[in-house]
């Protein structure tokens, strides 16, 4: 189907379609677009807009990945789908790794998730095939399988799109989790050290432009915006936006 | 994966499940994934229950359906994955058809959808093949076609989880349409003349209950309950209840 850019939805439908294409070559898993089509309820009653509360945690989320001493980029399908060389990038601006870390494994997928990242200029990627030997403590099956270089190793591991439980865990191995999800009330965000609550493919790019403008402060100013910032009492911000939205709509 | 029964979303996780295998048995196609995805969140933020404006919408689409000359229920793949059953049951107890009404036809993918309803106690089912030779005006490709002795004629149309120009299209042609869609600010939910914002798992059996509950009653009754009923109003108290779920998890 074309699209027309005059859409009003334009967007919002562009990435559909990219969604639906990366599930056609295996780089989406059905739960995938699901997750997605989540994300998409979400995003429309935040009126498809980065909001203050997103902008905020973008801001320590970039401080955070700049004092972290190993940062990991964690790449599932949807995001490799949709933002692979954002994800490439910000692991090399912050000095991290990428690292592929599917909730539906299989190897096929990995490797095809892999090549999207190389093709997008990853020199090296993390946790394809026998080098996912490591685990995270508590959790079953292929979601436990993470790289012993990189997020076994990490001190700040960024998580797009992730699930509840995983986050948790990770938060109990004692990392710094920075999560990107749409739905401020999913167990993700409120488990995350930092939860960006907006569209994927607008957060990463402001994300990294956050990252580029606060290389320049040093260490005691990064550290200051990081412990200034309370994920809690953002995501209570960002619940707001959607009810002022709603209202707003509903001519209250 | 296996979802024990009292994971406090267990009904939602088993709903999804059903969709990933109605999607590998051809009946669900990927936009249907994302479409049911959609459906999730806005479920998730009613509290996933059937709220006091589905209900009223429930018993005047009910009333709806017992008045009308020629009702259609208009059947596509996810409900057809979902709810076959309940939508032949509705079919029956109302005098009216099932049609098969696809966004993205193909026919292998309508024999299977007839065939589901088959196995679901259907007899006869409309819009299959050739017998789509009806057009709705004003709407291109596949998304048009529909059936000269069922959509074409009817007077009521029931259609769960439709997109907005198909919904605009057939009131233009004087049908008065019922809608089942948890997003309340759906052009398909302002479209409909009666829209049930409800998960379609939960509003087809109340459907069903209530049809048979106002089977007693006489027309004027009926009519009388059709008049009384007001979708826009109906859609504000909708998102009321979806921002007042919101303000109680903010502890507002």
């Amino acid at each position: 189907m074309i699209i027309p850019r005059s859409h009003p939805r334009y967007l919002s439908l562009k990435t559909r379609e990219q969604l639906v294409k990366g599930n056609r070559s295996g780089l989406v898993v059905p739960e995938g677009l699901i997750a997605h089509g989540r994300g998409e309820a979400f995003d429309y009653i935040l009126g498809e807009k980065t909001g203050r509360s997103a902008k905020s945690a973008i801001t320590a989320a970039a401080a955070l990945l700049l004092t972290a001493r190993r940062p990991v980029i964690s790449v599932n399908g949807n995001t490799a789908a949709l933002v692979p060389r954002e994800l490439v990038e910000l692991a090399r601006a912050v000095g991290g790794d990428v690292e592929v870390n599917l909730f539906h494994r299989g190897r096929d997928r990995e490797m095809r998730i892999a090549k999207t990242l190389m093709r997008s200029g990853a020199s090296r990627i993390l946790g394809v095939g026998k080098e996912a030997s490591g685990r995270i403590p508590g959790l079953e099956s292929m979601r436990r399988k993470v790289d012993p270089s990189g997020i076994t190793k990490a001190d700040v591991v960024l998580v797009p799109l992730e699930d509840g439980d995983r986050a948790t865990a990770l938060r109990r191995m004692g990392k710094k989790v920075i999560a990107v999800d749409l739905n401020p009330l999913s167990r993700t965000a409120r488990a995350a050290n930092v939860t960006i609550v907006d569209n994927v493919t607008r957060a990463l790019p402001l994300l990294n432009r956050e990252v580029r403008r606060l290389k320049r402060h040093n260490r005691s100013r990064l550290d200051g915006i990081v412990s200034g910032f309370n994920n809690e009492k953002n995501l209570v911000t960002a619940v707001k936006e959607i009810t002022s939205y709603l209202d707003k709509w509903n001519g209250v």
